[in-house]
Formats: structure tokens, sequence, C-alpha cells
């Protein structure tokens, strides 16, 4: 994380790591000078570097706001357009985390407050397809508990586009929606969200809308590295959009919401251990000598033991209107990153397809899977490598 | 404000002040222990008093996240079923206010971090129909320049939720909604939002998705508690939902933008002063000898001079999916607070729709009236003076 130079001129601290907050000694000494509007708190001026060998936004611990927009290419789109296009959309990426207007910006005075902004470009099949260049990544083959529906599903470019704050998304969508749109269509947008900054503490996993700790065996440090980047910077990525069944999940006693689980609800521990990160026992036997993780739980059917093969999930919560009855309409973008869909999330999510106990109470209804190319220097622009 | 007593043994520290973060050793003293899931950050265990003589939400600032959820109630439903259901309500409210689950929580564990949340009740002319007593609110009349949709207007009873987080808007909400379908169908539900807490520094004027501060001309302190609350402890609620034409808006000139407003895009300043909060001077000339605030501008038409008939703007931005062209669907949830619809909003609405230049980029699409009953006290509940 850096700091914009406006946020330094205004006196402001901000101390290391997403979560950090600014000493009470700051504040106050800037409370005591009259401001302008659109002056930043702690986490307003906060950006992420959009440079680098590697795009932002993956590793990067998840802010609390996302936009997920995928674009569909007219017929005819070829290599020279789609660089043009990039060579654009990278530019305004690159300006817009800094908290600078785009160059076309109409409403400069909403990109001063970047709040930790990224924006990552995905690839889909059909890009690789107009550009005339071999895919790294092909579409998932059909799971039985699949619902898709087409409005969640493919796409041949995407932006997902995450802050701190959801003006920030609202701002930075439309400016990069405007500058894609003589070069694609609109196919879906989702927008998701997870807690906001300050209401959790940071490095802690997160509830999604069932009431689980989700991403809890998220890999860490060297492993994540090793799982998540392929040597030249790139990565893959799994989009599904799984609709919750909130109402049956509501009949569940919590015993059984953690049978399907195979963790505890309040401590997210395995129900083989006592805390949250111990290692699931799979060996471990319970009172009446069955398994203390029953074979069918999610967490069971998802294991992965080895490093490589671990994958980084970043999933966000949606909620969208519910029906005149009062049913909800909520859900996960569970987004999941890996250095190789087949040999890492495709056994996985077929383990989980073939059974989990967890399939009766989610839903996938939407799916997608992008290619992440290598990030850009300075004088770069993400795709180069693939378009210039 | 006050603190949870989780967050006191947490040994959490919050400055007086809705925006007020922790002092750096607060929170390296918190990191040091090995802590569970769900250990809040400073926003997270805050939260605002149910019970009192007003309710919450109204005057208190407005936190990041907002859902606004209106039903209609079945022909029938007399004045006994209004009690029940409001006795049920009102306690589910106190209860996730406080940071503890309603009594028939199915996800408990989601109502440990309140962020601030408020729920507010407000009651349609249908409400008080259905309980044969005299309204005191009543719809407005048609405005030349509305294009309102059912699916955003009318409601017999409306529940404002807002908090700092968005997870906890969702589980309140749904909470409520499931202990209300009883009783009532869900009508509507908008959910808008504001800046994230720590992203723009509390009691500054935040933007709305046209790029302009939007609530300059609130007042405050005794002004407001005269504009605001009748002396029985209630207020009135005109919330209309607002399309911005942001893409004719793009087409503006930064002079024209400001021309329309009557402010400055930056500072928010009058055409007349220099800083957001001069009064705007109608009597000014500028150099070619014309009045530096132009006659149709959005601040002219709008502005009220007398203290007692100004009104309290809360709004929240909106931001659904953009359709195929990338054309945004966004706006604003305008939440105008005021003792008496008819003296305070009614003749600045009539002005506004008479003639006023930002009408070209902004559309009214839903439109709805509520009165604010009063608050109550821990043993009582909200609506018992209409319901009991």
């Amino acid at each position: 994380m850096t700091l914009s130079r406006r946020h330094l001129l205004a006196g402001g601290t901000l101390g290391a790591g997403a979560g950090a907050v600014a000493g009470g000694l700051g504040v106050a000494s800037l409370r005591a000078a009259p401001a302008p509007p659109d002056t930043a708190a702690d986490f307003g001026t906060a950006t992420v570097a959009y440079h680098g060998p590697r795009q932002s936004g993956v590793t990067t611990e998840p802010p609390a706001h996302a936009a997920f927009v995928a674009f569909t290419l007219p017929a005819g789109t070829d290599r020279r357009a789609l660089g043009r296009m990039m060579r654009l959309l990278s530019d305004d990426a690159a300006r817009l985390t800094r908290g600078e207007p785009a160059l076309g910006d109409t409403d400069a005075e909403l990109a001063v407050l970047p709040a930790r902004l990224t924006v990552t470009f995905g690839f889909g099949p059909g890009l690789y397809r107009a550009a005339g260049v071999k895919s790294p990544v092909t579409d998932l083959p059909a799971f039985r508990v699949d619902r898709l529906g087409p409005q969640w599903s493919g796409g041949d470019l995407l932006l997902q586009i995450c802050a701190e704050d959801p003006l920030t998304v609202t701002h930075a969508q439309r400016m990069l929606i405007k500058d894609a749109r003589p070069f694609a269509a609109v196919r879906w947008v989702q927008r998701g969200f997870r807690r906001s900054p300050g209401v959790q503490r940071t490095g802690f996993t997160q509830r999604n809308v069932l009431g689980q700790l989700d991403g809890t065996a998220n890999p860490t440090g060297a492993v994540l590295d090793a799982a998540v980047w392929r040597p030249d910077g790139s990565t893959t990525l799994v989009l599904r959009r799984i609709r919750a069944e909130i109402e049956k999940w509501d009949l569940l006693s919590v015993g059984d919401k953690e049978n399907a689980v195979g963790r505890r609800m309040i401590s997210g521990a395995p129900l083989s251990g006592t805390n949250e990160h111990d290692e699931p026992d799979f060996a471990a036997l319970d009172g009446s000598g069955l398994p203390s993780m029953p074979e069918h739980a999610h967490v069971t059917r998802a294991h992965v033991t080895e490093p490589a093969l671990k994958i980084l999930r970043r999933p966000y919560n949606y909620d969208e209107a519910p029906n005149a009855a009062g049913q909800p309409d909520s859900g996960l973008i569970f987004a999941a990153y890996q250095a190789d869909i087949v040999r890492q999330y495709l056994p996985i999510q077929q383990r989980l397809a073939e059974k989990d106990l967890l399939n009766e109470w989610i839903t996938p209804i939407g799916s997608a899977v992008f290619a992440i190319p290598p990030g850009c220097a300075a004088s770069g622009w993400v795709g180069e490598e693939v378009l210039s």
C-alpha cells in the first residue's frame, strides 16, 4: 500500500496494513484546521499499487465492496481493437487507483478518494479466440448441481473493481464501462460486499450470508504465492454465483448446520478441533465412534492437503431485493484464484458436486472462467503480452 | 451512542462522535492476544440507542448503508394485528440494534456486530386507515416532473434499516422481514449507500452519484430539532427515488453543471460565495451584472430562509446494474424528514417541480410518505400510541 501525495499533504497518518487506523493525535490535528470537502479519513486516500509484475486485486486483502463486470465482444472484434481497448482501460485503471480522474472523466471530483481501489482484468476464452491466441482457460464442464442462468454466466472480458467504498466502486465502474462500450457490450454486473472497513478486525475470516466463516482454509505466505501465481505473473479466476437457500437453511438446528459444513458455526473450528485454524483431523472419532468430521461434510469434501493444489477463495456476499413473500435473493459471489484451474479448482469442485451435504442449501446459478494476465510496468498496459 | 459490554471487555476504545477512531495503542494491544472470530474493530460494536422519546435513524448521522423496506397490508388487517406485528418488530429492532440476536434469530452469529444499526419505523396512510385512526400524513400530489413507478412507490409500513456495515443491514433486514411477513407483503426494497466509515471525515457533506455535495443546506442544532420533531417525538418522512440522468449530465461542462445547481462542483460553495457553508446571496451580481445565483438554479429554487420551514435531507445513493449498452441505473434515495410535510416539504417540491434547471438531469421515479411515530421506552414498543 502506498499513500497519495494529497493525503500526506493533508497531514493524515496511516499505519502499515490494510486495516490500520490513524492515531488519535493525527485526527485531532486534522480537525483543528478548516478542511475542504472530500477531506479523507484513514481509508479514503489509501491506495494499492496498480503497476507491477502481477495484477492487484488477487492476493490483495479484499476490501469491502466489489463490482464484477463482464463484457461480450461483438463478432468481428480483432486483436488490434482489443489492444486499443486495453490500452485505454489499463490507463483508466492506473489513474483511478491513484485517486486521479480517468482521462475522459466527467465527474473528476468523484475520483479523489480511491479507498484502496483495485481494477483487475480477466480475459475469457472468447477474447483469446477473437485475438487468435490459444486460451489458457477453458469453460468448466457442467456439474450436476448447476442451475446456471446466462445472465450470470460467461463473458469475454472481466473487470473486477474492488474498494473499501461503494461510491468509489460506482464511479470507477461507470468510467471504465464508458470507455469499454465502444468495444464491447455489458453482459452482466454483480455487486458484492464484505464487512465495512473498521467493522471487523483485518486478518480475521469473515462470515457469509449463511453465517459461516468463509475462507478459513485459504493459503498464506509462500504457499499462497505458489498456489496462485504462475512464473509469468498470471493466474486464473473461477467466478461462481452461488445462491444461498436461506429459507431452508433457517430450518436447520445449529448442530445440523455444523454437520453439513464440518465446522462450528461460532468459532469456525473443524468438528475435530477447537480453534478455527486447527487442521481438520479426518481420522478423529467422536464419542460414539463415528468420524468427528462427517464424511460428506463440505470441509471434508473440499479439503486439499497438498500446498500447491490449494486455491485462494476471495468471496463477496450479494443480497438483492426479496420477493413479495419476503424470500431473500442472497448468496455468494465465489471468486477462486489459482495457478491452474484444471489441477486445482476442478478436482475440488468435482468432489463437491458429487457429494457435499451443503449442496442442499446452496445452488450455483452463474459461472465463468477468466485468465488473469500479468500486471504491467508504468510504461505498459495489462494484456500487452497477448494483444500487442 | 453507547458501547456494548462486549466491546469494552475486548479492550477496544471508542472516542466520542460517530466517526471517532481508536488510538493506535488500543489496536496494538488487541493484536497481541489471540482473538475469536467476529472480533470487532472500531465501528463494529458501536451502537445507537433504540429506546427513547424519538426514534433513532432520523437526526442520527447517517451511516454507510441503508435498506428501505416497504410493506403492503392485506385487506382486512385490523388494529389488533398491527399491534401484534409492531410489538414483535419493535422487540426485534431493540435486540438487533444492541448487537443481540432477534428472539427468533436463525443466524445468531450475524447479530454480534451492530455497527451503529438503527431501525426506524414509518407508518403510511394505509396503516392508519387499517387501524381506524386519522393519518397524520397524506400522499403527495402529482408533480409535473414525476415519472413514478408503482415498484418504488407507496407503502403501508416502512422499515428504514441503517448501519455502517452491509452484512449487518442484510441480516437485520432478513430477520425483520421474516417476522413481518405473516402480517404484510413486501412491496419494495431499496438499498442505498454513502461513503464507508473511515473513508471521508465525518461532519463533512458527502457527494452523490452526480458528484454534487448533497445536504449542504441541512439545519443543525436547535434549528434541526425544531424543524424535524413534533412535541410528541414524532416526525414525517418523504421518500423519493430520483434517477440521475447521468449520460446527459456527462455532456455538460463543469460551468454548466454549476449553473444548474447554483454551487461549485468542487467546493460546494454557492456561486455567490467562496465556501460551502456561505449563505447564498441572491442579490449578488456577477461581472456581467447578472445574478450570481441563477434564478432557476436548484439551490435558488430550493432555498428556505425561515428556520422552522427547513427540512433534513438524509439521502443515500443507489446504483443498480447498467443495461447492455452500459447505461447506468443510478441515482438518489432522497429521504427528507420534517415536522410537517405540507408546510415544509411541499412548497420546496412545488417550486422545484415548477422550475429547476436540474430537472433536466434528474427524474423522480418513486415516491412515498410515512409518519414516523415517537420512540418508545424500554418497556414499550414503537407505535403503541396509535395501535394499543
